[in-house]
C-alpha cells in the first residue's frame, strides 16, 4: 500500500509515522516554497512546481494507491485530476465546500446544523450591512485563509468598524459572524471509511490562546446529557449528509444549553492528538484505515488524556521526564509561537490530569 | 539526541519508530551480511566490516549520544570500546553475562533466583554425567545460540541420548536442563533508567509454537497471589543485583505453585509488543527514556491486550480490518516461519480477547 499526502507538515509526519508501523509507504506533495523538515526521511517529497499536472504529479509521486490531504487549503481542481487514477479521500467536492467558509456555512445551513449567525461579505463596503444584520460583537473571517486565528478581525463597536473600513487592511471574500459568548469549546473527531462505517471519539475540550489551540482534554468535562445528545445529532447529520471518507473534525462552541458548530476540518486535527496515547486507536491510524477501505479501529478512550501544544518552544526536561507524559516532536525550525510539538498526558482521572496540565503550563511559563 | 542501535531487525525498527515521534535520530550497526530492510529509511546503516574498531564505528555511526542493542548476541569487547565515548546501555558487562547461558545460570544461582536444575556441558562426552545428575526429560541448549528454539535438543530416554552422542550433531558449550513440566509461561518486562528508577509492566502470558513465541496475553490470566509475589521478588532481586539500564525481559515458567526463571533477555522483547497498544507507555518508548536518563513512563495496562505473531505470513484482510486489531509490519522478505509482523488486539476484557485470538488463529490456519 502506497499513500501520497498533499502537504508536508506535522500532520503528514504523524500520519506517516503511524503508517510506517502498518507497512504503508508514503510520498508527499509539497508546495514550491514549503519547508519539508517534518517529513524528511519518511518518503519521497515531490514539489508542485508551476506547469505540473495531475498526470505528471501522479507519476512523480510514484503512482500511489490513495491520495489524501493534511490540510483543507488544497487545489481541488488538481485533486479532481487524480480521481480517475487512484482513490482520493476526502473527495475534492467535499474539500471544495469545507475550504471556503461561506460554502461551508451554506452547507451547514442546508443541513440544519446550528452555527453562529453570519453574513457573507464580498467587500469592506458591505460591513455596515453586516453590522445592521447581526449587531455587535462581530468577528470577520476571510473565506479562504484563517488557519489558527490568522486573517480574522474582531469588531466590538461602531468606532472600530469605521477604523477598519477606513484603514489599510484589505478584506475580500469573508464571512462576518456574531461573536458568540461560549462557555466551552469542544470538538468531535470521527472517522468514516470507504464502506460507510463510522467511528466517533469522545468529545474533546479545547482551550485556545490567541486563536491557536493550546490544551485539549478528553473526555471533555461537564457536558450535560443535552450537550452530548446535540453533539451526536450533529455528528449523525454530517455523516449522513455526504460520502465523507477519512477523519473529520467538528469544532463546536457550547453556548449555555446549545451546541453550535464553529467549523469543520476535513483531516486529522490538533484536538485529536490525544488519541495517539489515550485511545484504543489513534486518529492517524484510523484515517489511514478509513482511506484504505479497512474497518476502523475502536475509538474507545482508554484513559483521561490531555494534550498541550509546544508553541514556539521545546519542552523542559522535567516535562519530558514526567511519568504520564508522551512527547511528540515535529522536527521543525524553531519560530515564535509555531507549533513545534506536543505532549500527551495519560492519566487515571481528571484530577491527576488537571495537576499535570497546571504543572506543564507553569513550566512552559504560559 | 542521537541513538545508535547494534542490530537492524524488527526490534531496532520499532525502537526507531517510537523514537522518531520523540525527535530522536538513529543509526544502526549491521553485521556484514545482515538484511537491513527492517530499518531502511529510519537512519544511517553502518556495516561492521572486518577491521572496524570501536573508534572507527563510533565515527561512522555519527558520534551517537547513546549506543544500545536489539539483541544479546553482540561483541561485548567492541561494545566496551564505546564506553569512554558515549553512554552504552545495557552495559557490556551485563550483556556478557546474559548472552551466555551458563554465565546467566551462574548469575541467577548467585542471586538465589530459582531456575531449572542444570548441568554445564563442555562436550557431548559429558552427556551421561548430565543424565546421571538430572535424569530425564532433558533439554540441551547451546550457551551462545538458541534464539527462538534454535540449537536446542530434547532428550527423553537413554536411546535418544545414545543416538545424539553417536550422531552427527556437534554440541559444544551448552547447558543441559531438566525439562520442566510447566503449567504456564509468563514474562515480566521491566525498565530501569540511568537514575536507577524502575517501572514494571504486568506479567504477560505466553504461548510458543516450535520454540517461537506465538501469542501473548496481558495481563496474564489466573496467576495466584503467591505467583504474583514470587514474580515481584524475582524482579526486585534482579534490579538490585546489578546496574541494569534499559528494558529487561524475564521469561518464567509457572510450575504448579512455583515460579522458575527460564531466561533473561537484555532488550525489548517480543512478549512486550502488546505495550505498543495496550499500555500507558510502550516498552520501546520506555527503553529509549531509560537509556536517555529520563524518568520512565507509566507502565499501567490500559486494556486487556493480546499479541499474535505473523509467522511466515502476512495477515488476511479480515484480521487487519478487525476493530480491536493494530497491525505492525516489519518490512521483511517473506520466509517460512519468519517473524514478519504482529497484531495487537486491544479489548475490554479477557472474554473478548479470547474470541479475537481464536478468530486470529483460525484465520491464520495455525
Amino acid at each position: 500500500m502506497h499513500i501520497a499526502i498533499i502537504g508536508c507538515g506535522q500532520l503528514a509526519r504523524m500520519l506517516a509515522l503511524a503508517g510506517w508501523s502498518m507497512g504503508i509507504r508514503f510520498s508527499f506533495l509539497a508546495a514550491d516554497t514549503d519547508d519539508t523538515r517534518c517529513v524528511d526521511g519518511l518518503g519521497l517529497v515531490v514539489r508542485n512546481t508551476p506547469g505540473s499536472t495531475a498526470e505528471s504529479l501522479y507519476h512523480a509521486l510514484g503512482q500511489p494507491n490513495v491520495i489524501t490531504v493534511e490540510k483543507e487549503a488544497v487545489d481541488t481542481a488538481l485533486l479532481q485530476g487524480f480521481v480517475d487514477k487512484c482513490t482520493v479521500a476526502p473527495s475534492p467536492g467535499i474539500l471544495h465546500i469545507i475550504q471556503h467558509r461561506a460554502r461551508q456555512k451554506a452547507f451547514l445551513d442546508d443541513n440544519a446544523i446550528p452555527t453562529a449567525p453570519y453574513f457573507h461579505l464580498r467587500s469592506k463596503d458591505q460591513l455596515w450591512d453586516a453590522v445592521k444584520a447581526l449587531g455587535f460583537p462581530l468577528i470577520i473571517k476571510a473565506c479562504e485563509q484563517g488557519y489558527d486565528g490568522q486573517h480574522q478581525w474582531r469588531l466590538s463597536n461602531e468606532n472600530e468598524t469605521h477604523a477598519l473600513i477606513n484603514g489599510p487592511i484589505e478584506i475580500g471574500d469573508a464571512i462576518v459572524e456574531t461573536k458568540l459568548s461560549f462557555t466551552k469549546e469542544v470538538s468531535v473527531i470521527l472517522a468514516r471509511n470507504t464502506l460507510g462505517e463510522v467511528a466517533v471519539y469522545c468529545p474533546t475540550e479545547n482551550t485556545h490562546v490567541n486563536g491557536t489551540l493550546f490544551v485539549s482534554i478528553a473526555p471533555a468535562r461537564e457536558l450535560s446529557e443535552s450537550h452530548q445528545e446535540q453533539l451526536s445529532q450533529i455528528t449523525n447529520t454530517l455523516v449522513k449528509a455526504w460520502d465523507y471518507v477519512g477523519v473529520l473534525a467538528i469544532e463546536c462552541f457550547i453556548v449555555d444549553d446549545k451546541v453550535v458548530v464553529n467549523e469543520l476540518a476535513p483531516r486529522v486535527h490538533n484536538s485529536g492528538h490525544w488519541t495517539q496515547d489515550g485511545a484504543a486507536t489513534s486518529q492517524f491510524e484510523n484515517h489511514l484505515r478509513a482511506i484504505c477501505g479497512r474497518t476502523l479501529g475502536a475509538t474507545t478512550d482508554l484513559a483521561v488524556t490531555g494534550m498541550i501544544n509546544l508553541l514556539g518552544c521545546t519542552a523542559p526536561e522535567e516535562l519530558l521526564s514526567h511519568a504520564h507524559a508522551h512527547f511528540h516532536w515535529y522536527n521543525k525550525t524553531l519560530r515564535n509561537e509555531r507549533k513545534m510539538g506536543h505532549i500527551n498526558f495519560v492519566c487515571n482521572d481528571q484530577e491527576a490530569l488537571a495537576a499535570d496540565i497546571k504543572l506543564a503550563i507553569d513550566l512552559l511559563k504560559r
